[in-house]
């Protein structure tokens, strides 16, 4: 047996989430970067091909360039997937092409502009049969992964309440007039779509959210904030949501809330029992419960699920982070292509599929929708 | 000079919030209890009395009587002031006898149990001239006051957004059938008004809310829960908020949260700044910055505005809790009596007023009407 | 019945613990201050008393003047107790004068300068079987209680570590040579005896291992520093214990912990389990298994032994803090001196006694002695 | 330019340090594992070599051998560097061997059993030229970066005081006899050496100590506890310590300590200020200051020296943890590796070194004689 072969579009130097992707495909030694189609020009992708230790020959100036030359390359040599890392308007369409190539995809979020171009995926996701991961990486998180789990083995019974936030503070000032370039393309309809904050963390709450309870959100009361001057998109969400089975809830997402870094909090209350998850510090879940003290479990920690052990890699008390849970989705997305390699089938996949990326561009039309409505009730 | 004399309405034995106005009245020595109408019947009253070592002749069988009687007395014997800890139904008439009496009031909240009655008691209260506070104790806590001041000094700057919890756990189930005397009241709208957990708790988030952003709420989308079985008030609440300034925010309160306690939490993102406070752990106030590092300050600490020094007791380190808050609201109050004894003016009561009475009435009522309009924006 | 009547030694206008005293003994409306020998001239006294609200005749110019006075008051009218509130030297005087003239005591800690004091005082307690409470009052945090009861019940199995800090950083700099009043009789030894911050913290934290952990220290070796300029008393403390049954442990106690508020921390190791108690979080007992996950037990929270159930006023969520803890003491000693007035025994009074203040000079002498030792193990 | 080559001595399926460092080797995509000696056997070192994709010739069934074999191989070809994840007893030997074969090494702690082996290392090291590592993890993590840059910059002022835990609780039970494989060796002096947990965290927290403050540890007075049945080596220790500027303090470490996952948590006190750093939550530098409130540092947050900023790879809020901080031991010796191969020099490596190695062992050696010494103060 050999590593995989990944391939990468998008995440030329100065990348953030290029350089995550990379780092979490790395981990765990089942995947080695072979090509990528890292920047616009041939040249830049080059250079940071170069700095990649990759040859220059498999330093492509297009993803289309890319995906040509990889597949006349001989069984064995060429690359087995495509990673894509772009900017959200230039997901769809090297995922498609890839697709269409016969090359499996793990694709950054959210996964397409319109709900067209995400209901065209889904189809050919479907109708090639390829593996297809999206890189929302909080579901793998283990105590994540233990939260799901206790709700689905009823520890908390029916759930009753969700209160989600996802607080950011970095466009708290016009940092994209400075130049800043994780900034400028954020605020840019043309790059990111209709949401701004919504499609950049709002989904990510949307997703943990229909994660861990296992539910699907009904529908949505939204007001969108734009703080910023001048900004088109918005920066800042506040949300009533209603579940498909009677729960309510309040959703927050903000990237002006001066001062915080990532904090995403998600707290469900359930019947019997309640949880409480913060990404900033996610190696604790908090669970309280009608007639017990509150316990706190831990990653590799006592009585978890098979779920939460299985997400975790070092002893308990050797803190994971953002990188391991990111990881997560590619160590699942590359077991389950080795498992094709070999021809075996796994029934469930555990990392977002193409459907949790259509839910997801769902999420963020309903929202923009009920903001235009005054905060109408508006169905996902 | 001497202790301020203290009549009680309500709060006999088994009585929650009784108990915790006698203790915050007294831990500063500057108020004594002289005597109470504790219970419904005159034997329950004298039972009460007896175990708070008051003379059978003060422990009265109605508040009616309690005042004609004390009226009666010679002054510098008599009571010299009402405080009323009854349940919601039965704020109104003593406080407005009580003042019509002469006699100023501390009064429990929420107010009253319609607009109507809140806003002719407000009047009563202007004409009459006399003292009159509403015991929301959570604006007495140092850390709430230093954040009122950073906001009124401008530390965060104009403010954006605002979040805010109050979960509790309970009413998870329906103890209100197991004879649980604090759940009875609670549920039974002929007692609570036409607000459940939005009268009990609701308003203590709308009230700190306000207290700390110095701000209004201009209008709300509520969705309210009904999740007891049988239960015909809101027992949960989700809602988004729109202020005076152009600023937005989500609430949610709730007391099926199961296995919470008292878990009231309130961020508040400005410009340049923003704070969070947890009421569970209230001595800490965390402030984040755009281009400073977490800071946190504490009751006595270093760099505190005087209005949070004033407010608290003990050197730093030596934690003041629920108790302490609430006792401020009496200790602000009496010293305002006093003040007034003497003949002095106090421009600006460091205390809840007949105001924020009135602003809790007008919330409770939007918040039922925002939900009986499928969450529509209602001005409060 | 009435309430008890307390008369105090010390606490004049502007000391600390004086007012601590008098806020914790009137929390639970059972003691009410009647008279007291506040400063160390009738004047001061009398102008403290005023403050108080007191009676002039009872505003007295020294402790045997008020012991006399109050003793030719007919019964009911007379103080019922002494409660003594000044600097180490001036404990041991007024406590054998009250005692030997009937009158219960509660006294400050440590509660004498010298070994055979402590012993004489113990002769002077057990001969006329009088009532006699220290104020040690971390002992009365229900979170302390519920560590102790679960030591008891041996939930933890047998002890084998226990690692406790005290750490205060007011000291840090020589604010003694500013005129702070609190610092300078605390850096005298003819005021605070042969310790310093041994004394005023350390001794704290020894009567905290010795309540929780049901065991007695053994013998300790210690290094004592001097850290403040021209300081002859100890201003901190690094210690190894050895405990009756074997167990092991460190202790660390500083004032000059720069920028340390009040944190006391202990952590007790068991076979089966452990815990952790933060002083400046009292509302949370840690709690650590083998093969469960990390328990969190709050006041009036789920599953507590009744010791700490007896130890909480108001429900669980609503903090209480250091003065809640304090007043257990008077509390306690209240509902013994109660019992006794009605001719009632009580078998194991809940609050630190005699024999505590005996440990604790005994630790403060054994303390001093091996850090002239070089260290050397020293028994207690 | 190409990836540096790494061979590993140790590490094989079911090696836990092993695999932690393979993990962290890879992250940063600077290095890649080439040929490894995992095991005693051939047999098994090819399997385990065979789950990393390596070929069946590069597993190796010695140390011995792959150094002779590895050697022969052409320049381009062979393995850049050696990486001993073995037991204590197997870490001398290989080091040595490699180092004078021209390999450079990075080497798992404590280095060596010996004192005279430690500083036979030391002389190689310095003879060849060589670099080598000892992979300490925790002086890698962001916020220990920071702490030490602040206390070499000054910010502190001089420190007076370290307090030092680092607690386990995994050898509560005597897991050694339940064949569990980690802990076998550990508590058997043959392959542990002449300490247990000394050696094994122990020595964590020396270095970190050590690191941290820019100081020296002077001497140490010691008492070693050996709590579980049978057990010859220590499993818990407590300690007091004099440093070189006349600072004192204690430490306390233990695999006793129930329930604890990898508590390691170091206070350190300064004149103007103090830091506290929690293992566990590495992701948090709090700091107290004489006249400013607590301000807690962040990785990538505001108000970082470069060392810290240099040390964290994603943005602040993205937790990064203990595989990070290792890695940054990797990263920082890949760059000190590639500049020598570019032909520059680096002053100061940014890693633990021999000298670091030679100074743990002299600690554990130094706290073994204090022990035996009924716990005498002894000089490293």
């Amino acid at each position: 047996m050999r590593k995989l072969r990944m391939g990468m579009v998008g995440g030329g130097i100065g990348s953030f989430i290029g350089d995550v992707h990379r780092k979490a495909a790395s981990i765990d030694g089942m995947i080695e970067l072979v090509c990528g189609a890292f920047s616009s020009t041939p040249e830049k992708s080059k250079r940071s091909g170069e700095a990649l230790f990759l040859p220059q020959e498999r330093c492509y100036g297009s993803f289309e360039e890319m995906i040509d030359e990889e597949k006349k390359r001989p069984d064995g040599d060429r690359m087995d997937f495509v990673s894509i890392v772009t900017p959200n308007h230039m997901h769809f369409k090297p995922a498609k092409m890839a697709l269409e190539n016969g090359f499996p995809v793990v694709c950054d979020k959210p996964m397409t502009l319109t709900v067209e171009e995400a209901e065209e995926l889904k189809i050919i996701v479907e109708k090639t049969g390829l593996i297809f991961a999206l890189t929302h990486n909080y579901p793998g998180a283990p105590m994540v992964k233990q939260a799901r789990a206790m709700i689905q083995h009823g520890d908390l019974g029916n759930i009753r309440k969700v209160v989600v936030q996802y607080h950011q503070g970095w466009l708290a000032t016009a940092v994209e007039k400075t130049g800043q370039k994780q900034a400028s393309w954020r605020v840019d309809p043309s790059k990111s779509g209709i949401g701004g904050a919504l499609g950049d963390i709002g989904t990510h709450a949307e997703n943990l959210v229909e994660f861990i309870t296992d539910l699907q959100i009904e529908e949505i009361a939204v007001d969108l904030g734009r703080f910023g001057e001048g900004r088109v998109l918005d920066d800042d969400g506040n949300m009533i949501m209603r579940f498909e089975n009677g729960a309510k809830g309040t959703m927050s997402f903000s990237q002006i809330a001066t001062g915080e870094e990532n904090n995403l909090v998600i707290r469900v209350y359930g019947e019997k029992g309640s949880l409480e998850w913060h990404q900033e510090n996610p190696n604790e879940l908090i669970t309280r419960w009608l007639d017990q003290p509150k316990k706190i479990f831990t990653p590799n920690g006592n009585d978890l699920y098979p779920e939460a052990l299985a997400a975790s890699r070092i002893p308990s008390g050797h803190p994971e982070g953002y990188l391991e849970a990111f990881a997560n989705v590619y160590r699942n997305f590359a077991t389950h292509l080795f498992a094709e390699l070999k021809g075996k089938k796994i029934e469930r996949p555990d990392y977002p599929t193409v459907e949790d990326g259509l839910r997801g561009v769902k999420f963020i039309h309903a929202a923009v929708e009920s903001d235009k409505n005054n905060s109408a009730w508006t169905k996902i």
